[in-house]
């Protein structure tokens, strides 16, 4: 089934969304804060709008991916937002990382617009996405899942239901807090080692060997060897996806306190100008408290 | 080659070592505190004696398994202890996770005697050793190592020889503080989703299916569901290990802050009287601190 | 110099505030969302107004006492809102702690009416101010302080200009961390003490009587031995003081870890059902961790 | 009363002890690692005997300073030890901040001399020391203290019996877990108001104004102004002090989750070169995480 679908939001990770879709061969109307990064997109047949609200106003179905709250607050709300331009009927699929409160303040506007609006976060890199290997969380009703479900498997394979509006981003950010926390602790074992004698190579290896080595270590730990010359993930995101994580634990009276303790040193990665690497550059904070030589940078 | 070899400290682990060496055909003399505890050892050939130094006295290989740096100088100094009673040309084998510190203050003595000593700490629980898969990291000489290769087969299939005497249990220490810290992590984001609207299990099988779902956290974390009879490792244990690293780092001059949180929440373990629990028994403590449900106990 | 104040948030600490303005003399208007509670005071001569923007409408100075950030947006924002009512001319001093950037945001707003903007945020218990020795800080334009100097120092003796608008509120969220940090500390060291065979009396004693005894833990540390019937400042006015000083953080790039996790101790506090306890209730969470007995409650 | 006393430890503060002793009209037989340290008291009469037990053997009251509880075996256990020279009835008063666990096994050893033991650790710095005024807490057997007040009294004139030996040891530490700690906070918050555009002189003037200035904060805060020359406690010591908390937390049960993390800023602070420093050099480990310049040095 072939439709005319609208995506706000065409960045690292949202561009190739589209692209997929387009791909699919579906009609994808799209924008973006910066139009000319859409440009290969367009080269493909997405044609760009004017505003979210545009987008909106021609897609059954709307996509968004966007940094952090502010940003959907910023595309979805106003005069020219998404939710300004849905037709009744329509369904808003939010996919990215913010917080459960953003989320719902937007779809009760949704609701109030006799739309219906899911949140769906996604769980994978950059090149699980180009592999088709997305896992996709979804909140939300569940009948208006069944009417998008095509189209989100043209962007991942594996989708889960997780329960209402609000809670697969609010899964996500504790999946989240789990990987920010799961990299200073390597970093901490990696700079134990080493300043105990045993070379760095020497103890990535180890520990990737190790019960302890999981997906995310297998492909981020060799970073503290070699940064990667794009981030994967940025330090500067993990910081926000941490504070969200904090804010819903205050939120819901839930004390988190190595999150945030692992908070701060995404903080100090920020300070140390390492905002824009790739999340394992708290390796770098942890190894100049210990006195050690960072990550080599590519 | 079949040979006389030696066993101290038959507990949990210890016991079962043994047991895979006299089951490949070797005379295994031993001792153990609890002497009633080998019965079934004895049962199957092992030979108890009176002291550590008796167990020296008669083997060519010399190994040990017990819990931490005081027990290790108990059963490996004085003059009932191993030292006293090993063979020249004769080789100590101490398979604990201990500390680099009592490593070489015991290796030091094996050498005076004319013997020689690694450290040979181990990676996996009580059923990956029963299936014979489990992975042993050696410290000391690489000739040592040779020479006692057989029977290390015998109890793992994995050896890695990670450095000089001493750098084995360093590096089994980095990996276990990443560990313990990966179960905290699990336990705040488990939590998190709880406390935000998911059910527990929902949220246990969404982190089991990300990308943070290490081997441990595989096996473990459904014990946040259910606790098992049997720790597979005792939060007291984590407690000890942690402390170790702990020491290690204060000793090589690394700070190790995330370790240090996570050492004072099992110590918190340890003060609700879960000290015997699996080490996921963190998770009641954090759990509490919430003000929600501890894990279900067997 | 008599003149008509206005007062918005006639609570524990605006009420009194209010008090000592009719006490000098002035004329006051005020507001409360909770009118019944301001009797007393219209007991003394204090006149009702029906909404924030008409208490500005009646006043040359206008004071604002509230608990956070977007109580101070409700108060001062909006159609019914203080900016909405401020005559040209007038100045606006908000006393809450709240955050720099709320305050600017305010500020903003008060400017382009055509009136003037401070932040007046106040150290000290109710005790001390109803002793009249509350101090305060200011951030903005002294010459606009020189001209409401007269009424703040009805109200508090010792008045301290910090630098521009927002400033003193950051100061204070800087003072309030560390009160907070070491309320903690102190807790940890009573419980040490009392864990290795002192009595808690002995070693509150001897805490109090060490260089470490700030005058607000003179006043606070012995709550751990009886908690006072009210709060002096509650264990959530805490937690939302340690947020925004986290926030203020995060904006302005300096990672706080020690901060961070007395944050997480405060967020357990309230989780216990501790909010509205005096702030030294934190105790009694670290006390369940080392499995002590509470503190006492009034 | 004029007696025989003897001092095992002649630095920093023991020397200026033994000196209080001296100028009280007492003779006093010394031992210090370093002799020729000791110039300026033989000038003054102190008499060097050749070993600490040589000391023991010649006074009727000992006394010892020393760093940690290796330092403590070291001078009283062995067969040069103070213990070995102990007269039978004389009195053994160790000064030292170290460990309960060894200030007891030292005192079972004492007490099968038929001598006594109390451990006596003081509060304050060299200038408190020299100004008469140093604060002196003491465990052991009261009738014992009694015997020795006049000689305590000559060094300092307040002086608190605390309960059974070990106990003021334990005092001690909680104690300077707090003072570890609050200079931390007071580091914190320094930076975040510096951070948030205010002057560090103007924000550490302000937080010695509020209720969070504790003494040792009055001394100690201006240093991150300006370092002193000679540190009045150093960084290392701090260190030493909180891991000695850290261990008897753990021997007695009790977590000490800010305790921990305070001791990992603590080993940075040695890992940056800075452990001779005072301990305000903490400040300079947070500054750099956060981007900002060191406290200058003197």
């Amino acid at each position: 089934m072939v439709a005319t679908l609208g995506f706000v939001g065409l960045g690292t990770m949202g561009g190739r969304m589209a692209r997929r879709l387009l791909d699919a061969g579906h009609a994808v109307v799209g924008w973006n804060r910066t139009p000319a990064k859409a440009k290969p997109l367009v080269d493909r047949g997405l044609r760009l709008a004017d505003s979210p609200r545009a987008v909106a106003e021609a897609a059954e179905v709307v996509f968004s991916m966007v940094t952090d709250p502010a940003a959907l607050r910023g595309v979805a709300l106003g005069e020219d937002g998404i939710v300004a331009g849905l037709r009744p009927g329509a369904v808003y699929v939010d996919m990215s990382t913010v917080s459960p409160a953003a989320t719902r303040e937007v779809g009760e506007r949704v609701r109030a617009r006799g739309a219906a609006m899911l949140d769906a976060p996604v769980s994978g890199s950059i090149s699980t996405l180009e592999q088709g290997q997305l896992a996709i969380m979804v909140g939300g009703d569940p009948a208006v899942l069944e009417r998008v479900r095509p189209y989100l498997l043209a962007i991942g394979p594996t989708i889960t239901h997780v329960g209402p509006l609000g809670l697969a981003v609010a899964m996500k950010l504790a999946i989240n807090l789990g990987l920010g926390i799961q990299m200073v602790a390597f970093s901490e074992a990696v700079l134990l080692a080493e300043k105990a004698g045993i070379a760095r190579e020497a103890a990535v290896d180890a520990l990737l060997k190790s019960v302890a080595a999981s997906p995310m270590l297998k492909y981020r730990g060799p970073f503290v060897l070699k940064m990667p010359e794009a981030a994967w993930a940025s330090a500067q995101l993990m910081e926000k996806d941490l504070q969200l994580a904090l804010d819903l634990g205050r939120e819901a009276g839930v004390p988190l306190p190595t999150t945030a303790l692992a908070s701060a040193l995404y903080t100090a990665t920020r300070a140390a100008g390492l905002a824009a690497q790739d999340m394992a550059a708290v390796f770098d904070v942890l190894a100049r408290l210990g006195g050690l030589r960072e990550s080599p940078k590519a």
